[in-house]
């Protein structure tokens, strides 16, 4: 009766993030507790308590105990449920005379004030056992009673967190650390980072070794934060990684790195992005890609929460051709079909103007997905959302096409479709009454891109409509591999730039292009995708010092000279070496179930990068900035307008 | 006989620093690598070798190896050896006409280039056997060979490394990295660090949380690098240390936290200080300073290497008015005695003149020490020294005074001294034939102080003269307690300033002080001592937050508005709490017996805060700092002259 506050949030189990919500203070969290670990933890050792209220049982009838906790609920002064950050346990308020000075402390404090009780376990009457608490059998008969810190009235009650608005939770983020959710998440992370450590460290021989994060900027390192030195005009910059260290510990003789590495990135305002973040870092001498995929699906295997199902290896392996031309994307989510398919063979002929127009081009497709069930599902308003999406980001010659099929086709252009396309289109889509199929035409990349953006589209709008595509309990992860090298500027298709970074040694089979045609040499680059989202990228390095410098100086039109420490570095016996970072925070967020990155980190920033807690950043008095040699360049009242059109004033959060 | 290298390390290793070195490449390593996991870590998973060089002995004998490593020395194009991370191995050049190309590889490529060597393990002929190489029983007898990359002349060898200047060795930091020295110094931090995370996670339930390192300036944080964001005049800050994030995971109810947390101080050029450090960051919810205490001293013990002796828990404790008064620190190095001695009562009626002045004072003190044999081991010069320190470190009315016993005192102020006087001294002391005795005079504070430095100089004279005063091999813990919660300020005696940070609690004892007499208030702060450096420190914290508000507004005279985050944060249900934090970089230095931090940093910073391989901090161009609203403030003639006379020019590291 008193697990109301559980029984609600059982209640709203529907959603993947909420799924994940009863297993912390059910049995299940105790088993994730004790399952990644050899012993189990002592969780009251040097403290005023005995026990956690979380783990007492009838086996622990008749112990005297000392529990310290904050009050979660009271009911007529009869009974309260204390908890702390392994459950909830029933007490109850003595109501003899002798006993008056506990009943006043029990009775008085306010909700969420912090208390200390010694006093029996006990079993619970007859009839008032809960089995849906885990300490439902027991409760706790209070001998004294210890006020430690009184609460005053909250901004919002613990249980109610998740209705609150982010930027709510994030400016009282010490309170919504206490809710269930929250509690799991970084005890979650926790625990798998110190797996991920035991394998690596203890299992294999890796070194965990600290690099700095005061650093040079890198060349093009435009997403650098910058700090003043007290050396007028020199200036540290926080490094988006420790690339260029762990390979000089490869030059070094470390042989196997690993760091959980703090990394930082300036993007401005992004959603789901944070300027400063973790990856799981690895480097290691004398290895290839397999081996690094064959550590890393070892290391998700070792570490991987029991109550997540097992981890099936070694993981499927994509080239980034076929991901680009089955899923339009670099990262395809495999839990589900949807593939794109190309048609433009079947239309050589057609009449359809923008089919004819796309094909007529030297790099013109024909693209198509087949929605399976999609008539059904899919109404008037998704095709028009569908239609506008690619009309808002695809904006060219670009346009989608819907037929239906039950042999009538059911089209803007079906009467330009001849019988033979049709029952072409049935035949390679593998069409079925009901199923739509959204088609496409243009240069092949970016109608690809189009339609995977489209695939992803419709699998929301299905999945809103009932219908499961992607299983939420299932992990997918991929090895996306065979990227180009190197990818034309944006700005100038005539230069190149990297696709990844410098440092990524070409595909030994394509290294003669590298001097001839660099821009079809594809990369020793490797990405781990897990459920359509990146969760890592690594690559072998170039570790011949001419290769470096060819690429650099010849191919990307570098300075040199800023990193010509690096190119020395490889000069003096540089093992061959290559290695991976794994993005810890999108990896928690997946694992826990999190709708957003912030709900697997204690203090994230906001979108906009401010803490909303302390209210960083902050102003600081130009006294205070001497020392530094710098001051502010405060921005003219046009330049703010600028600023302001381009970053659009949104609520915070 | 190819052990030149290893037996020339041996012959050297009379320091404590050197002691060190002969363990990494000999057996001690290996059980050091072992003794602190449940299993062998396999060293050779995942890439192209079969076994490490380091790891094969007599049991190997006919297997078939592949080795990846480094080209350490050759002998007569007959022999060569080979290096890898975990040690040294000799491997037979076939000079038979089949093998003709391996032998050229293998006689061609220069010293440190990197070769993959295939073959058989086999004994070495009788006679030839090295018994001071732990793979000194075999060779390999090699089939294939290949270069992997071929090394440049070096700028100083390997082995040379410790003979190199600091500023060569952090330029090419990356060779300097393959040293015996830095790779034990690297791969035992590493160790470490990984038993202490065992301990804590996985026997103690403690959760490693991150927390962020973009926070805001803290009250009085001028050593905290700034950040500008891409908001105009607003700053980041880089946090000294995660303080309000612990104590604000308490009040969120993570109830055990720890993490290894980079850390950043900005205290322009100090010797054996780093901009960024790292320390052991730990804080507990319902914890006393005795829990804290229990834990760090299981932690240290868990954690120690097994090869430096076990660690005997509990550590001594030592109230900080004792440190003061016996050893003149609030570190006392106490693996020796010579302890400082109140001698002012002897002296009441003295004629010394200086003696008479100090203690017509209110705070007057005499204070003396005894220097063992000192009247031995001591020259003219070096009494000299020690008075020359004194003057040039304490130059008011502090004087030391020499007197020599064997029933003569021989002194400068000898005749003043009365027989009473000395028979006095010679009891107290217990001053024996030889012996020295130091005395001055002064304010009880001022004069301990500069008796603990003599002390220690003492203590150094006498250790380069051949006395063992302090056993390299003896680790000292030791807690010092009881500090004042509060000291006059420095340039303002009449206000008062934290002794440490102003969350730490008052003793229980004095709480009552704190509204009549602060001054007097002692503070639940603890420092963790070992052979006299502060490797830890740690307080109970302040829960309540009307004490936080008073401490912060009306003692400390504060503006609280920059901490009204964490005051509100008390005051809604914070749990008592306290913590610790360990200077690991300290820590590992006394540890691994390194002469600096920086040599069990991989990449450190020269004392200048300098990157001597990176050249960072770097020049930005104008139009890079334009996202962040700064411009450099270029110093004038005149402020650059001002500023080179404070930091008069030191040659770099």
């Amino acid at each position: 009766m008193f697990s109301c506050w559980l029984s609600q949030l059982c209640r709203g189990l529907s959603t993947p993030t909420r799924r994940t919500t009863q297993l912390i203070w059910s049995s299940a969290s105790r088993s994730l507790v004790l399952s990644s670990q050899r012993r189990i933890p002592e969780l009251s050792s040097f403290v005023a308590r005995t026990n956690t209220c979380g783990e007492l049982r009838s086996s622990h009838l008749g112990q005297e105990v000392t529990l310290c906790g904050w009050i979660q609920f009271r009911r007529q002064n009869i009974f309260l449920v204390l908890r702390d950050f392994h459950g909830l346990v029933q007490v109850v308020i003595p109501q003899d005379e002798p006993a008056a000075s506990v009943k006043k402390i029990l009775c008085e404090a306010p909700m969420e004030s912090v208390v200390q009780v010694s006093g029996t376990v006990i079993s619970r009457p007859p009839g008032q056992k809960n089995p849906k608490m885990p300490t439902g059998e027991i409760e706790i008969k209070v001998k004294t009673a210890k006020l430690l810190n009184s609460c005053k009235k909250l901004p919002f009650e613990i249980k109610d967190f998740m209705k609150k608005t982010e930027a709510l939770r994030l400016q009282y983020r010490y309170l919504d650390l206490r809710s269930v959710q929250m509690q799991y998440n970084l005890r979650l992370r926790s625990q798998m980072v110190m797996k991920m450590r035991e394998y690596l460290c203890n299992l294999h021989g890796f070194v965990d070794v600290e690099t700095p994060t005061l650093f040079k900027r890198t060349p093009g390192g435009a997403k650098e934060f910058v700090i003043p030195s007290r050396e007028p005009g020199k200036f540290y910059s926080l490094p988006q990684s420790p690339q260029q260290f762990k390979q000089l510990l490869m030059v070094g003789g470390l042989d196997r790195y690993f760091q959980v590495a703090r990394c930082y990135r300036d993007e401005g305002s992004r959603p789901d992005r944070q300027p400063e973040f973790t990856q799981i870092d690895i480097e290691m001498s004398f290895v290839d890609q397999t081996g690094v995929q064959s550590l890393i699906e070892g290391l998700l295997q070792y570490s991987w929460p029991s109550d997540k199902g097992p981890v099936v290896v070694p993981f499927p392996s994509m080239p980034f051709a076929e991901a680009l031309a089955s899923y339009g994307t670099d990262k395809p989510d495999t839990r589900f079909g949807m593939k794109i398919v190309d048609i433009s063979d079947m239309f050589r002929n057609t009449e359809v103007g923008f089919l004819q127009d796309a094909l007529s081009k030297p790099q013109g497709t024909v693209k198509a997905i087949c929605i399976r069930k999609g008539a059904k599902y899919l109404k008037r308003k998704d095709i028009e959302s569908i239609r506008k999406f690619a009309a808002d980001h695809f904006n060219e010659e670009v346009l989608p096409i819907f037929l239906k099929t039950n042999e009538n086709w059911n089209s803007p252009v079906a009467k330009f479709i001849m019988e033979e396309q049709g029952s072409g289109l049935v035949k390679l889509l593998e069409t079925q009454e009901e199923d739509v199929v959204l088609l496409t035409a243009g240069e092949h990349k970016r109608a690809c891109s189009l339609m995977g953006k489209l695939r992803l589209e419709c699998a929301d709008l299905l999945e809103a409509r009932g219908v499961v595509l992607r299983d939420p309990a299932l992990f997918s992860f991929l090895w996306v591999v065979d990227f180009p090298l190197f990818l034309p500027k944006e700005e100038n298709p005539q230069e190149l730039e990297s696709a990844h970074h410098p440092f990524t040694a070409p595909h030994p089979s394509d290294i003669h292009l590298l001097y001839t045609e660099p821009h079809k040499v594809r990369s020793q680059h490797y990405d781990l995708v897990l459920n359509g989202n990146e969760i890592g990228g690594g690559s072998i390095r170039i570790h011949n010092s001419e290769l470096q410098h060819y690429v650099l100086a010849t191919v990307l039109k570098e300075d040199v000279k800023l990193l010509s420490h690096l190119l020395q570095a490889l000069d003096y016996g540089a093992p061959p070496h290559g290695g991976i970072a794994l993005g810890l925070d999108r990896l928690m967020c997946l694992v826990t179930g999190a709708p957003s990155i912030r709900d697997v980190i204690a203090f994230p920033k906001s979108f906009r990068g401010h803490d909303l807690m302390s209210n960083a950043p902050d102003s600081i008095p130009p006294e205070e900035l001497k020392p530094y040699h710098i001051q502010v360049s405060w921005p003219t009242d046009a330049e703010t307008e600028k600023s302001s059109s381009n970053h659009p004033c949104r609520s915070e959060s």
